[in-house]
């Protein structure tokens, strides 16, 4: 579930982003605390081995080490690197976000569009909206491990009242080497057809706004579908990982307290924890991990998109709207600013 | 309420921006003070600490300390984590800004396509008009702290006329375990087509023009719900947040003026006060404080959205343009350049 | 004015660029000299006082007083804070461009879809059409300068002829608190539609284009509005504007020219004038001067916008288009590839 | 084909990335394996060289340059350039694959707007299907090598069965010394008017949707020819390439080990195999073959979009929605929630 | 013309890019070389002048002062100013590439929606389609040198075919102080106004979706226009121009190499030849080059766009789609895949 905490924000006060320091849900610390442990016992592993099992020469030779990969550790230009390919992910993600597809622009038009009152009426409004969100669900199988867990196979997409057994018997029938997401907008297509020559539809207009409308639905599906089929380039992601991985590994070296007797330069202070370089680790990781959680926002983090409960909402919202709200209106009063 | 300063820079003058920095509205020293004097504190008893109660070697340590920590504080790159950061919390206030929902487009469609000027007539577009502006309130009430104070409860709503009784019965009547923001647009179009059907709107081109304005507000109103719901993730803020402190935790000791005598390179003055670090402490903290004013623009900072205030000029204003603007022309008569 | 200057770029040329160097209008010299003038005046003063009045002691701490500032001015992180600051106001300032309202789109449509060239036909066209420029004409009141000294008050608008007294005085009559620009939009819409009924605008389908188009241009009125209302945090200007200001007046004690006897490292040579540092002033200030030109470009910069020409323009050509143009068609001929 | 590898991270676990870099297929290995080999050999040789050919003084004539190499291979800003470069061609690559071509909106429409089950209904409607994805197959085969290697004349074209016979006989009479993918449109356009005027298309709001839909379908397909078409300057690229190729001719030579001996700074430590060098060979290296890959998305990389594939998908699939699928509707069904 | 090496790259291969190293159209080295013998030749001078001219203490002089160009050299922020500025130049220069005027759409429409193939049709058909393309001529002429060229006056464009004498004539004869490229846009939508009172256009619908496009069409004019005239501030382009030469000058006597018998840190080498100094020439001019080249692309560069070129195709090709081929559609057959 998406972590929020713009409520705590709200006003800039005394501090104001500290409180954000101390979450556990979502936190760097959750994400982190595996590798940090696994990256302070390597640390202290060294260090034993280096302050006590190293003979004298072999000390000289692993200073000497240690100060060559402190000097090449700085070369790294993880900063940058970082900064570029975060940036990255963070549009995508936000992008994929604002492509979730919700299903409320069609309802209302469905809704006031689609005439009658009787169960004929009722059943086109209830098989429009469906088709709509049965499309989004099979797009979400696609791209979200949560869903896909939730609906393994098309036995439970009909099992959840998304599709009746008959259309599922048809779609089964359509003979294609292709994903077959696009075919119940085929339907909502026909059918809207249909509901206009039978007069549910009143003209071409509203005929034609509807149809629009789906197809702006059909345009975040298939950018979502997008998102997922073509990602970021395997190759730059690993640039980066190879990066930020080489950065700790020369830290795990060339980070260590010297024997402050060999008078290395800036090695005259042995505080047996690297503070500093600890706290490296949590900027640089934690920025990495920014993009490990939004590079596939359909998964089971913290902080990635609800998909299950967004397509609970869509189904319960959409079938409301058009059926027991359609043409339900609240009495019409003067407001208490009349005149 | 948003610092305006844009008059004061029309014009690119003598040392232009330098009156910028002498106003306190919103500005860097008001919103920093408090942090400033903590900060300043804790320096100075550090100093005294150091100067007048350690002993000896105990200054040769903190020395040594103070010379480690000045290295590290170089490293950590709170420039460049800043400058990504606050671009990306940049982006996010202005692109919510423009995703304010305005209800001038649909008044002007309402007031010019919505027919009558008698009572039915009235009724119709000021309904019309409420339900638009309803929305946005409920809106603004889950994404802003200061209108969630206004109306903390639904009574609040029904009391300042935003909804009348029976529709809020209505409302609460609607079984949905989900957010209800978009019930008064459902009433919207129905409405419309119910105002269709008696030929108060004149066709399915007039209907649709309005549906269309309808759900482009819808759009709006969802966006900036979004925005609120799914924020920056937590750990990028936390990386910032724990680069930039350690970055001051480390100038703390590291910027401390050093006994000159002890030779120490680059550290052969001594000027009790830091003046560069704590500019630089401006500096960062400025930044920071950009992204903790930005990261929700609807709470009651100085540069917040003052969304109380549009919520009282949207509904005044558009119940008077589509009641008693309504085919209420000014005569026509031939302007000056005439011939 | 704007400052054009692509006709002379056109080619990428020998040294292409250094021709704009020496140009002076909208140009970094004028920009900048004054502030050039109190830099180097301070640096001279402050070098003069360096080389004949401090005494000896006073020059040695003089001098480390200036190594200590020129080791903290390059930590200065000018280059960056001013990169990203820049790029965000250059951004803004595009926009702003690009959503300058251009009654072109409306006077196409006004002129091919009202019908009449009757006297009453004319009066709608030319009324509609200064009911469009009436608007950005109020909109650019508010946010330029230059057209606010132009029309200070409501009286010059109307002794200009973009409203009637008659419209004035409805103008005056309604009961508001808010701003009232969209007002002229409100008749607009009302009169197209009474257009619509008595036959001069033939459908709903022209009279909804109409209102579309009129909806397009509202937007970008507002938009414009939106930009000068909320402006870039002023915190963020600050903390931009404090490390230029910072960093220029630790140059103008650690750019000193040192006591090359003293053998202090890196100045054993004395040049008097510090022309790097110079150039640095040119670069940085030039930087923070193309933030300040362009953070309001309705001013009267040298290239700011040229809104009161665009408000008789728009005027001019709007009124040439919908009544003397509308259906004076030249006789069709076949061109010269016919056939 | 496509690398997708975003069910991989779907959740941000235990060193979530590492295991991306274990994959070949579109990795930085496989891209890369040959020029490694490559530095890697000149690299030995020129140790080789140093170490057992040269003549003392040769050897510290080599030592100095060395050194030399070294301090200039740090200056050269490589980071920066590739981090804006690659910023560019990523950001063009995404709109590149946004502009793909999908015919899936035209057949939704065609499928519910041209009537008629009879097999001239049917010839109408696989017809208009037939001219969309005879565009983007013309548009491909300029753009992409795999497609014009398949379809390398005509011939292949019509025989592919995406134009008749006789219909290449009217395109190859059409005298333009210009490309002409457009032809099909126009056919397109005159085809559904004619269709409007049998009666098939309703009225002019399904024809114009019809229209708008073919405009969009156009719009895509030119900007695809556009990216092809004007590519990034090439002098930015050749910048960048040069940058890149120039670090790396330093570390050659910078990055050897030098006698230790010498007591040259920083040259204490021999370890024959420059671990960090070659770790940088990779970022760069790896980051430049980002934007090789990128650069031109219709090639044969692992990671190129698989155009032959889309051809195939697009007129099956869209063959199959407007022909077999028209008002072939399932059964409406009361859904399981009903009441 | 446009220098098109996409399909160079289309794989990424074995140092995929060095090719693109040799190439001379459209090049760095093209673009360079003669800057680059400027550059080299002054080096060179000063060299010499300082290796046989000066006398000792002259030398001494001398180095001290290239020790010190050299050391404020590097502090000159070159790759961070072209870094942003460039990214600014390419973004402009690639949104007035999307936004060249097409009249693709246009002619698909006119070709279909204005009927009749006698002899009036045809007329109105071409003399819509010529407006188009007289509106982007005369747009072209104010902004493209080349176009300018070739069109010098007005008895140009009549002459060329664009405009009749008769229609020259009411242009010439419309009383504006401003630009009037507007005007034929005027007379289109007169045109089509009358040619949907003749019936030749069908109805509303029609009429209002050519109006729409060709309001598209002037949005394109108008911004080509718009980035002509408003372009990149002065100020900054001299502030870039400014760092990358004063870097230069600083180079011809930082980089010199210096008697290698002094002493001096880092010049105990003496190579002749800089050959990192004039590889940053190549980097740091190049880069400057591809805005040199990029910020008025419609001159005569190697990559500027082909204005002449696009003008000839749009008519050539938008007057056979809505003359010669209007209404000659290919027989329908039954494709391939037919059952």
């Amino acid at each position: 579930m998406t972590v929020t905490y713009s409520s705590k924000v709200a006003n800039a006060t005394f501090f104001g982003f500290h409180r954000l320091l101390l979450k556990w849900k979502g936190s760097i610390y959750k994400l982190l605390y595996r590798e940090f442990i696994v990256f302070a016992t390597l640390y202290t592993a060294i260090s034993v081995l280096y302050r006590f099992f190293l003979t004298g020469s072999q000390k000289r030779f692993f200073e000497k080490l240690s100060i060559y990969c402190d000097k090449y550790a700085e070369q790294i230009p993880v900063t940058f690197v970082l900064g570029f390919y975060v940036t990255l992910v963070v549009n995508r993600w936000w992008n994929q976000f604002v492509n979730l597809p919700w299903p409320d622009r069609l309802m209302f038009l469905i809704s006031s569009c689609v005439q009658g009152r009787d169960e004929y009426g009722r059943l086109i409004r209830r098989t429009l909206m469906r088709y709509v969100n049965l499309t989004s669900l099979l797009i979400f199988r696609s791209v979200s491990t949560a869903v896909y867990k939730r609906f393994p196979t098309m036995d439970h997409v009909v099992g959840a009242g998304f599709m009746t057994r008959y259309e599922r018997k048809i779609f089964d029938d359509l003979k294609s080497p292709h994903l077959k997401y696009w075919v119940p907008f085929v339907w909502f297509g026909n059918l809207a057809s249909k509901a206009r020559k039978e007069g549910r539809i009143r003209d071409s207009v509203d005929l034609q706004t509807l149809l629009n409308e789906m197809n702006k639905y059909r345009s975040w599906c298939s950018l979502l579908f997008g998102y997922d089929w073509v990602g970021i380039p395997l190759v730059y992601t690993q640039v980066v990982t190879l990066a930020v991985y080489t950065f700790f590994f020369a830290c795990l070296i060339g980070r260590q307290f010297l024997d402050t007797d060999q008078g290395y330069q800036g090695h005259d202070l042995d505080l047996y924890i690297p503070i500093f370089t600890l706290l490296q680790f949590f900027f640089y990781a934690g920025w990495l991990k920014v993009a490990e959680q939004l590079i596939n926002p359909f998964g089971e983090d913290d902080d990635d998109f609800e998909t299950n409960w967004c397509i609970d909402r869509n189904l319960q919202v959409s079938l409301l709207a058009v059926d027991e709200m359609h043409m339900n209106l609240p009495r019409m009063e003067k407001d208490i600013y009349w005149n």
